[in-house]
């Protein structure tokens, strides 16, 4: 049997699909019984020079030719943004094909009217190559935990950021300099917003959290800080008090509700995923049955998001090999769970604040905080120079306790600047 | 659609299999559309207390009761063991039954034949329980990397030796005592001498290899040494090093041939399998297009491998509701790779001798190896009493030359003891 591919987007991804394609088609004919053939490629800059050349592939400007080709089974969606990607993937699902995307961003903004869609016309719409590259964790979530139930998420989803944090610790550099090596090497983008203020790794969450909980939690309350404000000197005190910064991508089922966030996380430097490092991606899962779970593995890149969405592809086309009624039930929302607003979050936290020298400054500092609810289980502060820092760490609170406190402590006359708040999570993988 | 499960096995794993398809039926139900009824269960000792209570299955105390009904769709086999195990998957597949086990030691004796059975008769036997419990190594290689191409395989693939050696690297306990605690806190059997010396860890990467390189390797030469002869010594002298000793499961294709083998190594103490710790197994793998990448979780126990097991079974299910043709084609050799015989391995390795005091001691050992062609990457000689332990790290070797370089060094009569010999990989993520 034979499927005919269509692929728009010929870009850095793109390129890595059509090498894998090539390369591996008779593997890939063996192990699956099917032929899966590239027939069409679409791309707005069809005659820029990628380092691989097609080998039977039809190569257009316009992607309707791919989305008009009858012969074309499966449209794999690779043109990035929110606009001319929808178009291509409702395109695609309007003409009765299977879409294989890598677009978190796409599926972030409209994924729920897509899979809505992709139901309608009982088609597929896969995604592994959207949340952290070649790690197959959509499909560990969706088929190996078909069974279980995940409650805890814990994704460094963003190969940019954990590359600055991992020079930030280990080369005692500060935010600046490591985001410009980023650049340098290729981990970062021209313009690196995206990424360094956790809208990347936000995009991967929900979707994660999508497929853990069964239900689209709600945007508005998914928490989102990003790392452009951390300081050298918090990176260092973490690591004094045993733990590493990480930019964590964290869904939590508690309770009967979701929470969501995306920040600056302290985690215990001993644990398994405080050793992933760099561009490297990682998604830590509890869950009832299985217990905690570790993924690690390439976030990007276009050699191993390539396997992600060639897994896909593979999968539809056995899918029609085997004549598979193909019913989309992986986007039925089984569950309905609330997502707390942000402010009910509840976390552990790091608190750096600087003071001037004067008696009964911590006895205002910790009465503030207990009046939030706040218990302190550690405090340092070091003999110095004005303004001395003292650092406190506390137990489980509430987000909404712990900014009030903070801006009360800000407030205070002998304090400078402002506090600095991040959340830390023990974590025992 | 309503699919009926046979348990043989009413164990441990068995246990945990009961409670998760009682307990998550609507989960299961809602997520795959598929009900999944477990209407009989076999054991020899049925009147056993296992502190889970059958909701509707019928419990007998003879297997075929199992296979005879012909409303059965799925067989699970958690019988252990090859002989009585045999009887039940065999039977299985004869009755035209499906067949889930985590069996792995019935698969490395006699999976060749079993597989080909399954073929014929076009059912499926699936097995994601039997290697590394709860991780879904299984499904990750053969359909998320469908596409990409396995080269190097490092598993912490037993949760006893693992368990151990992390009691000696952080508490500097000798072998026997971080044994006994092992026992005391169930990560070790009453007899651990298959989990000591390495079995349980080569059948799991034999089937890790299999499914990785589409072929069977061949069994003898599969080098295995276990942990019985770890001493304290070492694990502390590698620390010193920068290393941590673990066992590893260690698959690599090279040149179109396959080597296999499980021992003592060491690895770096600063990557991420080296965070793998206590009872937790971890597969890391190396492909083509992927790259590095890690799985991490628990390796035994009923709860995880339960969700392997109810994984598997779900799979099945769902092929049956699409009218899926099962036709096996996962067991199909599609390679047909070498496998070196185990002389030829070639590694790195850590050499501990113990010398008398004596001019030229050095020059003679130094000549052993040269003319073995085994280079020196460090050689560290401690200042103290006689005998004066001399530890060597080598570069890349062939194994044979290093087992008659050790072997000469023995010789010697100025040395005491043997020559400690273990491996060493560099791991880079």
């Amino acid at each position: 049997m034979k499927v005919n591919v269509g692929l728009v987007g010929f870009g850095v991804i793109g390129s890595g699909v059509v090498s894998l394609l090539q390369e591996h088609a008779p593997l890939l004919k063996a192990r699956s019984g099917v032929e899966i053939a590239l027939t069409r490629v679409a791309d707005i800059d069809p005659d820029r020079s990628r380092g691989v050349e097609l080998t039977s592939a039809k190569l257009s400007r316009d992607y309707r030719e791919v989305l008009d080709d009858p012969n074309i089974d499966i449209v794999v969606e690779l043109v990035g943004g929110t606009t001319a990607a929808y178009q291509v993937v409702a395109g695609a699902l309007e003409a009765n094909k299977h879409v294989v995307t890598a677009n978190k961003a796409l599926l972030y903004e409209r994924g729920a009217e897509l899979y809505a869609h992709a139901k309608t016309a009982r088609r597929e719409i896969r995604f592994e190559g959207s949340v952290a590259g070649g790690i197959p964790i959509v499909k560990a979530m969706a088929e190996s935990l078909v069974s279980d139930r995940v409650t805890t998420i814990y994704g460094i989803l963003n190969g940019t950021t954990n590359f600055i944090l991992t020079r930030m610790i280990e080369e005692q550099w500060p935010f600046q300099d490591a985001l410009a090596r980023a650049k340098q090497l290729g981990f970062a983008e021209a313009d690196p917003t995206l990424d360094i203020n956790g809208s990347d790794a936000q995009h991967k969450l929900y979707l994660l959290a999508s497929v853990a909980f069964d239900t689209m939690p709600v945007k508005e309350s998914i928490l989102r800080e990003g790392i452009e404000s951390i300081e050298l000197l918090d990176v260092l005190f973490a690591k004094e008090l045993g733990y590493v910064v990480k930019l964590l991508g964290i869904a939590k089922l508690e309770n009967q509700a979701m929470s969501l966030r995306v920040h600056p996380t302290l985690i215990p430097e001993g644990c398994a995923l405080a050793s992933v490092k760099n561009e490297f991606n990682a998604v830590m899962l509890r869950s009832d049955f299985l217990g905690p779970a570790l993924f690690v593995g390439r976030g990007a890149g276009a050699r191993p998001t390539a396997t992600a969405v060639v897994g896909d592809i593979v999968d539809i086309a056995e899918g029609m090999l085997q004549n598979r009624e193909f019913s989309a039930s992986r986007y039925t929302s089984v569950c309905d769970y609330p997502t707390l607003a942000s402010g009910e979050i509840v976390s552990r936290y790091y608190l750096r604040l600087a003071t001037n020298e004067r008696p009964g400054i911590l006895a205002t500092i910790t009465k503030i905080l207990g009046d939030e609810q706040i218990s302190i289980s550690a405090i340092h502060q070091k003999e110095g120079d004005e303004p001395i820092p003292i650092v406190i760490l506390t137990r489980t609170a509430r987000e909404q306790n712990v900014r009030r406190a903070a801006a009360a402590i800000d407030a205070l006359d002998f304090t400078r600047g402002r506090t600095v708040v991040l959340h830390v999570e023990d974590i025992d993988l």
